[in-house]
């Protein structure tokens, strides 16, 4: 079995993780800044380097080809992306492209032929930091959202479009240098929460993504001043708040254990100390692999609400602002995946993604699976984040092994 | 016994309320406002259609005096404020200012000489929404406050002091004009609370003041991803500030039915949907006119918190911010107001206030009650502020017959 180049592997991603260094901590590498154009401008000179073939699509999507001996035959893709949230880490998104480069690379190094081609991306605007909404650069390849809207998104700090910024930073391409048909697709990325790192597991197969339903609930009580206002007749929607989010968690925990849902953010009216809030709206996110057990627990969910608002006789409005099926990966490529792992001795277990990824989207368009690296403590989007270098290594030769694999080796 | 004049007390209030009415609802009448000033211009051009002698003191404190057959004897003063909150109502301050007015007047119509002089007092700054902290005036007569500090307080829209404002608009006057010796003080005031509409009483005898205590809670947990992060393990302050919500309500009804306790203001960081909150910051406020047990009360309540964030393995950070004891007011004047109750046949109970007022201040001064109107639906602070007219007129009556009982009538 083949392994890629450490040295190789980490210099790279820490000569990326100094492009956007912020003086808040971290790395700030938002879509479209001149932080990104730095990094894109780096990875390209990596792949001329490698010899790869470079295009960039009308999306700001960038790609490098190394050549199959079938040139017709359909490509076997490896990506993620380069931008990062204000003050990110080094690993989120750079280490799956920096792994895809790294793979083809090693295959170089090691004389190996494949028959079909394989490809290394890096998609625009995947943390939807800079530019509503998130994961837009592969969500417009798949059709989940039109190119006129992805291009018309405006910036957070400057109001200037995703299109006109990446005309601005040179990276407005051709819509023909869009992917071919697709083999398959891999992502490598990190964790972002805690089950590798506690289970002591060096990378993680994923098997899908959940869906997501996120609601927002307004309760309408009454503002009374909390001096003259005794206990009894109350309608304070702090206290009916309150029991919603130590509810939610009981219900989370009792429906199923992958079931995961939070109150995030809260917000009372009129927020003084000595007011009871006649007001308070907060958002439930609640998420599950499977739809019909998320649909279960939404209602059950939006029911408990709803019950505890009776009981504390509050008006209330409950509204479903967002919804997202869950993403089944492809079973074959999970396999592949699960089957590389067990002869490299890696360890690792099967498991699903709590939080979107450029894969998400780009299953519509091919098999697709992901490997996951443990995040020290769970953190990402954050300075803290960590991965320890044993395990990217570990991930980066299940990806190659699997990609050779999947382009079929000819020689 | 006498009755005050309800067409003259009605249209005086209504008059009053007709200043500073606010575009958004209600009347802006903020202290030291333009607002203010043609407020207090009314009143004192009122009092001086009833002959009264006026006065304005260093604190811009406005008093009517009408003389005794003793005028070296200390005064009757019936007095509150008539500054208002951003778009409050036209009960709350004023009908206790201009009911001590239309007692002036009203024995002066009947030709009622008393023994003792009576006094009635316009308070600056009651409320403390333009400047804080409130009840500045009456807190200064009493010595809870310094005059430098109270007149170098800064307003919130302008920035301009205090003592620049009561400059500016006329009503900064002599330290001598100060009230002298008081034989009694009572300041007639809308409940802002629901107590006595829900008992279907005219008024209410109030016992004192409750004391209260502020807390603030910071709770530190972590924050994480809300998909990838299984319950297991999540350290989140929402959940843990929701169970002491709705742990304090309990708490309270179970100490004590006087005992009030509130989360009035709550903030989460980051405060977005799908992020696990890992900080939370709270304010509690507890109230009971009894300070052993407000004290106990406030100890539990610390103890509870302390102990849901070890629960939760959060850090936290409790701390008193403010503290302030139930005052007691004067058992003989409180039989006094009630006996004239009961004379007169208006329906009453004893109560304590919840709230501050210009009495909390007044008793350290002068031998203090205060009568309560019913507050419709228990609001204040708004323009749906409101106490029917017959309620209005029965405990003016009362304080009417109050005052001339204690200022001793002599022909």
């Amino acid at each position: 079995m083949l392994q890629v180049d450490r040295t190789r592997l980490r210099s790279r991603l820490e000569a990326m993780g100094d492009i956007g260094r912020d003086p808040a901590g971290g790395r700030s590498r938002l879509a479209a800044s001149d932080a990104d154009r730095e990094g894109r401008e780096r990875f390209v000179s990596w792949m001329r380097e490698v010899g790869l073939s470079v295009r960039v699509d009308d999306l700001g999507n960038v790609y490098g080809r190394r050549a199959g001996s079938d040139e017709g035959a359909p490509a076997v893709m490896i990506g993620s992306h380069l931008d990062t949230v204000p003050q990110g880490g080094v690993f989120d998104g750079a280490m799956g492209v920096l792994t895809g480069l790294e793979v083809l690379e090693t295959l170089n190094g090691a004389g190996v032929r494949t028959r079909y081609p394989l490809e290394v991306a890096s998609f625009t605007n995947e943390e939807g930091a800079r530019f509503e909404p998130s994961i837009v650069g592969s969500g417009t390849l798949a059709g989940v959202f039109d190119r006129e809207y992805t291009l018309s998104r405006a910036a957070r700090d400057t109001g200037a479009t995703l299109g006109d910024e990446l005309r601005r930073i040179g990276y407005e391409g051709e819509r023909a240098n869009r992917p071919g048909p697709l083999r398959a697709f891999i992502e490598y990325h990190v964790e972002q929460g805690p089950v590798l790192e506690r289970e002591g597991l060096a990378c993680g197969v994923v098997e899908g993504v959940v869906g997501f339903s996120w609601s927002n609930v307004v309760l309408h009580g009454q503002t009374d001043h909390a001096g003259p206002t005794p206990m009894e007749g109350r309608r304070d929607t702090m206290v009916a708040a309150g029991r919603i989010a130590a509810s939610l968690r009981d219900l989370a925990r009792w429906i199923d254990p992958e079931l995961v849902a939070t109150v995030g953010r809260l917000t009372l009216s009129p927020d003084v100390i000595n007011a009871i809030p006649g007001r308070c709206e907060f958002g439930l996110d609640l998420r599950h692999p499977d739809q019909d057990t998320l649909a279960r627990a939404v209602a059950l969910a939006h029911r408990m609400v709803d019950r505890i608002a009776v009981e504390e006789r509050l008006g209330r409005e409950i509204e479903e602002i967002r919804f997202a099926p869950p993403v089944p990966f492809d079973p074959s490529l999970i396999d592949t995946l699960s089957r590389v792992a067990d002869d490299l001795g890696v360890p690792y277990r099967r498991m699903v993604s709590g939080a979107g990824h450029d894969a998400e989207y780009m299953a519509r368009l091919a098999p697709t699976a992901m490997i996951f690296a443990p995040s020290r403590a769970g953190k990402s989007h954050s300075p803290e984040e960590w991965t320890d270098w044993e395990d990217v290594y570990a991930g980066a030769d299940v990806v190659l092994n699997a990609a050779m694999h999947l382009a079929e080796s000819v020689s």
